[in-house]
């Protein structure tokens, strides 16, 4: 199959590194807006050629679209006016908006809404890698909106990097995502910016730096063009567990000037009950 | 030498192993309140033998106490008023309250105050492994209060660990470790509580949770008998700081509510500074 991969970055990237060397892929076509990914992308042999987005699509039997949400938006009509038989994926983290956007197109059936559960702060193709993806979680969203041979094919593509499947409604996936990963990068971000406002020190704060502090504040290098798109995206969902956090944070700080210790045992015990959920 | 590690957990039991190994011990003593963690040191072969505490300071080179911050309070007067010419080291993370403590103790310079910066969100003695201090920093406070002897051999042995040092006053420490370490913990335990609060689907987070989740949470899993009295002894910094941490999540909560996306832009390029700090 010839593969067509718009965004040539972390996600794209990785995900062309392993169609082709599983043969999936017998051929990859790169589509990116930015010359310097193009060069790197086939510099580092993530692609085999570079094409324009009509052409690419033309040519392809499956294009996936691994850009950033607000840019999925405006492309994927385009794209779908362009598509006869092949199948259209997106692996974008937020999926209301983008259905909503296609809901009346002729073409819509080609499309197979798609979100793989992993990604790493580091963005470009430079930052795509062998691997990451296995064992993770893909959510397809109402596969019965899709042709039965498309969502297949999306199904055979991520099993193929080693991912197993989770299906459920776009509604439920925007829920979900914004508790599991959107409040993450909040609070990641929310936290960089308390360290590098209140420690002036910086010196101070790279020789202590634990390793609780980074992997605490990782994700807050990840790229802006990515995330804000989500978070407008995702908005109401975003806002509604943001207000949780807030107030979950302002038991702790009640705690403290109150000097309520056993309260403060107990959130702590309440919070220890996630060992259950992660290993 | 003779080393005794009070409190045989991650800290005390991965100091153990080492030291043993690298032959800066000799033998090693371990003192610890619960019969189980005593077992279990001796079965695992962190310590050669288990001694009441009295009989294990007398015995010793050197004393490591790796115990909670308000049960090292309590303990090391009394330890103190053992010390003949015994080099006594705590690795609590909070050092102002301990050092007050101490203040007019005659034996006061038999006493290095030092904080190895690093631990990970598991306790006990089957928590303790080798390697986890290596690269790591170790603060050693106020190095003027204590006898030249004993802060050499506080040196070697953090050396002896693989670590690198760093000096500075109580109070500075304090500060630091609020921004760098303590705040971590609170925006993790409450990250958890958010998400137990609002995702009832705990299945839905286990199936999705993703690398980025659970990196920040991590730390939620840390253990309360250890985090309550370090946040009691600390209070004062770390509610100057998570003040400032509610009010820059009230920023991005800002941000959403207005639809202010180029301010959440800058937000986040912003908090992308971490970036000069953390690798």
């Amino acid at each position: 199959m010839v593969v067509t991969i718009i965004g040539i970055g972390l996600i794209g990237g990785s995900m062309a590194l392993t169609l082709k060397e599983k043969g999936f892929a017998d051929s990859v076509i790169g589509v990116d807006a930015k010359e310097e990914h193009q060069q790197k992308a086939l510099e580092l042999g993530l692609v085999d050629e570079i094409l324009p987005l009509e052409e690419a699509v033309k040519k392809s039997d499956v294009v996936v679209l691994a850009i950033p949400v607000n840019a999925c938006v405006k492309v994927l009509p385009q794209i779908l006016n362009w598509v006869d038989k092949q199948v259209v994926i997106d692996a974008g983290s937020t999926k209301g908006s983008l259905i909503a956007a296609v809901k009346n197109h002729p073409k819509r059936k080609r499309y197979v809404p798609t979100h793989p559960m992993w990604g790493t702060e580091y963005s470009g193709p430079e930052a795509a890698i062998r691997g990451g993806f296995v064992n993770k979680a893909t959510v397809i969203c109402s596969k019965e909106d899709s042709d039965a041979d498309a969502v297949e094919v999306a199904e055979q593509l991520y099993k193929t990097l080693g991912m197993h499947l989770v299906y459920m409604n776009a509604e439920a996936h925007d829920v979900h995502v914004a508790y599991i990963s959107h409040i993450s990068h909040i609070t990641s971000f929310a936290l960089a910016n308390t360290v590098l406002e209140k420690e002036k020190e910086e010196d101070a704060i790279f020789e202590l730096a634990s390793a609780g502090f980074e992997s605490t504040v990782r994700l807050a290098k990840s790229n802006p063009a990515m995330w804000v798109p989500i978070f407008m995206q995702n908005k109401e969902n975003v806002l509604d567990v943001l207000n949780e956090h807030i107030s979950q944070l302002r038991k702790f700080k009640a705690c403290l000037e109150k000097e309520n210790y056993e309260y403060l045992q107990e959130l702590i015990e309440n919070a220890n009950k996630i060992r259950r959920i992660i290993k």
